[in-house]
């Protein structure tokens, strides 16, 4: 059910819709959107919430952010499953008195991550909404259930990678809630433990801001043998735990050789904490942890070299389960007892 | 990204699913939720937000109504696009502070309506929100696109006719504001227009707390040749005229035919409206209004009829579009403007 407004902006968002892709049978405007599928179905349901995931203003997320982030974050879980994206569902929340120049922005930001990402933004609603909220379904697709990787697959003896580098969005919130600043001067102060470079402050803002989806380093992953895989959402101290849990074996994790983003290091400094930390329970960077058969190690870096994004570091291996499965971390031959997601709004 | 307490709730919620359909591989508990579909797909994206939609509270909604009228909205439109739903992905927006058992609550109230439809509840998420809130995704499947029945097929002389009852959705809603009272005596009160009969109350109550989505009637609708099917969420003011401007027609409507649910000339009474105008405008009453060829109208009613649901009204003919196409209401020979939904929360 809609108000006027909320008919008018579903218009307008239906409007400025580059064309879908040739799956698509009909897009908005019936009571449902019609797609040609392919065998299986990958479906993942992902929210944002004012407040919570993001905080809108100068210097924070804009609008346009908010719509970006929240379809990044549904095409993550798709890259986590190997699969190909096809379709995306987006539900806006809008607060009443929100600037229709304002809804659209969200849209416009979903749009551009979806363009980039080749899905069709086919369908959803708008709602009235105390707190702007962006809900998100996306749909992938592939030929059987056999192609997606799951959290359940890794073996005792498997390799545990993370691609990318990790706390470059949690660096990027401590930038934006002023806990570190960026140096915008020349000369950086290396001395100011509370400043940022320029090139590594706006990094970090980028990865809270507009994370990059893994796809094709995801689709890679699961051409290259990959036996269980997830994203870092939730952080990897939280994550790579649900690997463990799910495949019965125990992640054990050196946080010494985590890949630290540039603004990792700076920004647990400002925070008082060690930048392994940051790294590990920073969450929202996006990244995938993945386990590996040894002897695929060097297909996997290859495959991950063809696919030309991202890298992969190994950072430790998959035990059979000692006590209750799930992932264990250790610094300087210390086992630490860390919980994912400490530093979120 | 998610809290500890979010983490449990999705445990809890995972626990409590009934065994999903033959065609789920994989519902919960991985990135995403995999499924073996059939050709087409058909996906309608639906939400309610605490204070928009619904009110918590004695003898307003309840934690499990909130849930279940937001799986049978959502479900509505695909009961109107004629084919079979297959999966439903629900996200919780929960306020902080919300007892565990309260959420669960929401979960169990959809999970009642998807039992009941046939529906596996294979996915979703669960975030902290400002306001309760409840976004879903349902999945239709069929085996070709040109199965289901859009909203762009009515052709001129077409009959519209809508299942079921109207208004009574409307009269829940005033019963819930109290500006008509569910008279419980054994005499009703005949002569105070504030007061409606116990049956008829609970029957608008119901109505507005856990609305029918009219899946058995949408397909037989469908299958016996329906050429256009809208179903009424926003009021008939507002839907039919979605058929209208899809088809390039004029559905002209006669208000003085519209079925009226049992409580609706009460309540509308007690509000001061005529009858025909909350049934009209009410929404959310998620009937089905359908455009069919008068020589299959004989057909469309034994097809209801052997469907064992609502049986359908014909209320007014699509005329060749006389200016802007959409929809024109007449009643007593007068013709009317009229704007959907306006007797919403």
């Amino acid at each position: 059910m809609h108000t006027a407004g909320e008919l008018s902006l579903i218009e307008a968002i239906r409007g400025r819709l580059p064309p879908a892709g040739p799956r698509v049978h009909l897009a908005i405007g019936d009571d449902a959107a019609v797609v040609h599928g392919r065998p299986v179905s990958v479906t993942s349901m992902d929210a944002v919430v004012e407040g919570v995931h993001f905080e809108l203003g100068e210097g924070r997320h804009s609008y346009s952010d908010v719509g970006f982030k929240a379809l990044a974050s549904a095409l993550s879980d798709i890259a986590a499953m190997g699969v190909e994206p096809g379709e995306a569902y987006l539900t806006l929340g809008v607060p009443r008195g929100t600037a229709q120049r304002d809804a659209l922005a969200v849209a416009d930001g979903a749009m551009e991550i979806a363009l980039a990402a080749g899905v069709s933004l086919v369908g959803g609603d708008v709602v009235s909404s105390p707190a702007l909220s962006v809900c998100v379904t996306v749909v992938g697709w592939c030929e059987s259930a056999s192609v997606p990787i799951y959290r359940s697959g890794a073996l005792a003896g498997d390799l545990v990678g993370v691609t990318g580098a990790l706390g470059g969005a949690a660096a990027g919130v401590a930038l934006m809630k002023g806990a570190v600043r960026m140096d915008s001067s020349a000369a950086q102060a290396d001395g100011d433990a509370a400043q940022m470079d320029g090139g590594a402050a706006r990094a970090a803002l980028g990865r809270a801001r507009r994370p990059t989806p893994r796809l094709s380093e995801g689709r890679a992953l699961a051409g290259a043998g990959a036996r269980a895989m997830i994203d870092l959402s939730d952080g990897l101290a939280t994550d790579a735990a649900h690997i463990g849990r799910a495949s019965g074996v125990t992640l054990e994790i050196d946080l010494a050789l985590l890949p630290l983003h540039q603004g990792a290091e700076r920004a647990a400094s400002a925070l008082g904490v060690p930048a392994w930390r940051l790294a590990a329970t920073g969450g929202e960077d996006y990244e995938l942890c993945v386990c590996v058969a040894p002897a695929e190690r060097s297909r996997v870096e290859r495959a991950l070299a063809a696919a030309g994004g991202a890298g992969i570091t190994w950072i430790g291996e998959a035990l059979p389960a000692s006590g209750a499965p799930g992932a264990r971390f250790t610094i300087d031959g210390r086992i630490l007892q860390l919980e994912g997601f400490e530093h979120r709004w």
